[in-house]
């Protein structure tokens, strides 16, 4: 087996993951006259930030997804292949992945992260990730049918364990999906389950540090908290997860809370990667860059987005955050210094890579309907007007027109009407789907 | 744990499927004023004639399914059961379910069917059915991701296998998915994989029988065929399959066929169903009843569509077809002769049950675009009008108006340019999605 691409002579760059990263640098790669690879385990890309409205079923899965084939239909030498890589030979420069081996001549790592359980096995087991769509699935399957066998239920502690969702992380994916928990209680639980005691139900969230979503400013941790706490949210500050079991969450200090169904949305770690020996890896597992985004040591490597961590930018010592935005402008970087490379060569001059340069755009995080957080320069706002904004820049940033016009109309649905129609319990007992 | 349900002193109706028979059922009974209680495995009504289009990657799973809590908001006296029922006892009136016992004056079992192996367990196991919506997202990850393996397979031989989609049976359902692969093959493969040899796709059209859709008149069967075989579907009539094993299918004749993707749909059996002594099954185990539909021997105990057969309609000797139209027209039968026993009660008067009279309404099958075959009282028509007649059909009968909407865009959306983006593989190997 092998990769099926003739080179044909022409330069190629081999991008691996297709994420906010890879996507807008096959993008910017548009017409570069070079030869361009993207991997992928997955043949589509997915939109983070509405995962949680997967999980709390008022997206399908695939108004979140694109696939890339459809994506990169009509382009001259440009190129899917699904599979793992493996690992990387940078001498001979070339990848082993699980469809063979591929060359390249420039290399762009942007295979994001993935749930960090730091290092606790059973944790890992026994929680609920939130970070793909597959998993945003998985959390809507769990939720309902918990809420299926509550509906049956006689005993009263096994009632309230089914009950209570905890939600561990304060971060925006914490908020956002604790938020739309809420008003799924509010809204939705009451008139599927007219029989049953909503009071019982709890959404608890479980928040290691002093304050919710730590890389805004004080007001909007405040904002956030009391939107929530008004919403039904039991936000719990300074509480460290010690362990999960049979049911149970147990506490650094001692407090246990029975649950069956825990969300996991307390850190990422980069993806796991078939390091060379040149490459160093930084916190978080991060591929570590020189200010060129080049991986130290490897001149025709780059990393981008959340795999990797930039060493030497004064004004982000410890490097810059694993957001959408860093990633995307990673890549307009990355394709910069490529496509400059590249007319150098032809042109025989001499030539220097593009530093990175990180442009704050600001942070948003909704809550519910009408509540949302935003920071855009030194404008701290909320409420409507932030929630309106998250709508727009969130439904702009989606891919594919068909997508957009079924998110918008299952927003509108859900907005006038709370009428969501998709608490659908896809799980195949026998066979994988 | 038990059901749950407090009885109140009310007559109570337990309704065991929610498939199209059910549902109508449940509608049919509003405002009754008798308890009626709804059990199923799933949590959500499928639209079974749709389903090839979810595995053709034309349609999202969540257009053709609707929650039954959704559908049964703000009705008195309605309660749904996820589960399955275990045993029947007609002596004490209860069912045995996954939830608890449940006590019942009338039952109703629309169970439906499931699709037939014809008790060959290796053919279970090795070949892929087309009964639900999750064959159907099953149908879809597969042949998507036998296309991804064909882009990097260089062995010719796997590769035409890889290219090999057989359809065994030829129902409206084989035609159905025949018709869409092989528009998939002409208008999407093309784009989605330019390097691809797609005259080395094939769809082959496996059928026992020697003519297609032997349900429907001789001339409908002759356009299915000539339809089929100009878009390039290879029809095999008169073929039997013997085996299937390490991606070969066995015909009877000896002749083999080399295919990783063996669609399955050849013929369906009456869901299994834990009998009580009195109940006597049929061909296909279909539980046999009387022509008031009521189950031999078992006054108070129905059976009503693809699950169950009449005897003793001197119009229909060898029972009716398991179509659509006779489960709904049964369940509306059902319907009158439990409300007619009610009121005679209350009354104190004399009753007779209602006697089922099928009313064919026509039958219809779809091809391709454009193109479909239609039989409806003596008129016997195709092309263009029938393919329309279908559509309208087909979207009046889909539950939900948001399903409608977007079924409707998805259809324009491919009509018109091809575009479905809905070609996502959804598996997840580590967790049970």
């Amino acid at each position: 087996m092998k990769a099926n691409i003739k080179h044909r002579g022409k330069t190629r760059i081999v991008v691996i993951g297709g994420g906010l990263g890879g996507l807008r640098l096959m993008k910017a790669l548009k017409g570069c006259g070079m030869q361009v690879v993207l991997v992928d385990r997955n043949n589509y890309h997915q939109f983070p930030p509405l995962i949680y409205q997967v999980a709390s079923a008022g997206l399908e899965p695939s108004s979140i997804s694109f696939p890339f084939r459809k994506m990169l239909q009509g382009r001259e030498e440009v190129f899917f292949r699904m599979g793992e890589v493996k690992s990387i030979d940078a001498n001979e420069k070339v990848l082993q992945t699980s469809f063979g081996k591929l060359y390249y001549d420039y290399l762009v790592i942007a295979a994001g992260a993935t749930t960090n359980f730091f290092g606790n096995e059973r944790m890992a087991r026994n929680v609920l990730p939130m970070k793909t769509v597959l998993d945003g699935m998985n959390l809507r399957n769990t939720i309902l049918s918990n809420l299926e066998r509550a509906e049956v239920e006689t005993d009263e502690e096994t009632l309230r364990a089914l009950l209570t969702v905890a939600v561990v992380g304060g971060g925006p994916s914490g908020v956002e999906i604790a938020g739309a928990l809420a008003e799924m209680k509010r809204t939705i639980v009451p008139r599927d389950y007219p029989d049953m005691d909503t009071a019982k139900m709890r959404i608890v969230l479980v928040n290691s540090d002093a304050r919710l979503l730590k890389s805004m400013d004080e007001a909007s941790s405040r904002r956030a908290e009391r939107d929530l706490t008004e919403m039904g949210v039991e936000v719990m500050p300074g509480a460290r997860v010690a362990d999960c079991r049979d049911g149970v969450l147990y506490m650094e200090d001692g407090s246990t809370l029975a649950t069956r169904t825990v969300i996991w949305v307390a850190g990422i770690r980069a993806n796991r990667f078939m390091s060379t020996p040149e490459m160093t890896l930084g916190a978080g597992g991060r591929i570590v860059t020189d200010t060129c985004l080049r991986v130290k040591g490897l001149n025709d490597v780059f990393a981008i987005g959340d795999v990797s961590i930039v060493d030497g930018d004064k004004d982000y010592p410890h490097g810059h955050p694993q957001l959408a935005q860093v990633a995307m402008q990673q890549a307009d970087c990355v394709a910069k210094t490529i496509k400059r490379r590249k007319s150098s060569e032809q042109r025989g001059g001499n030539v220097s890579d593009q530093v990175f340069r990180y442009r704050d755009l600001g942070t948003m995080a909704t809550i519910g309907r009408k509540k949302a957080v935003a920071e855009i320069a030194r404008l701290k706002f909320g409420g409507i007007t932030a929630w309106l904004l998250w709508l727009v820049v969130h439904l702009r940033s989606l891919l594919g027109v068909r997508n957009k016009i079924v998110v918008l109309i299952n927003w509108m649905w859900n907005y006038f009407n709370y009428r969501s129609s998709l608490r659908l319990i896809f799980r195949n007992e026998d066979k994988t789907v």
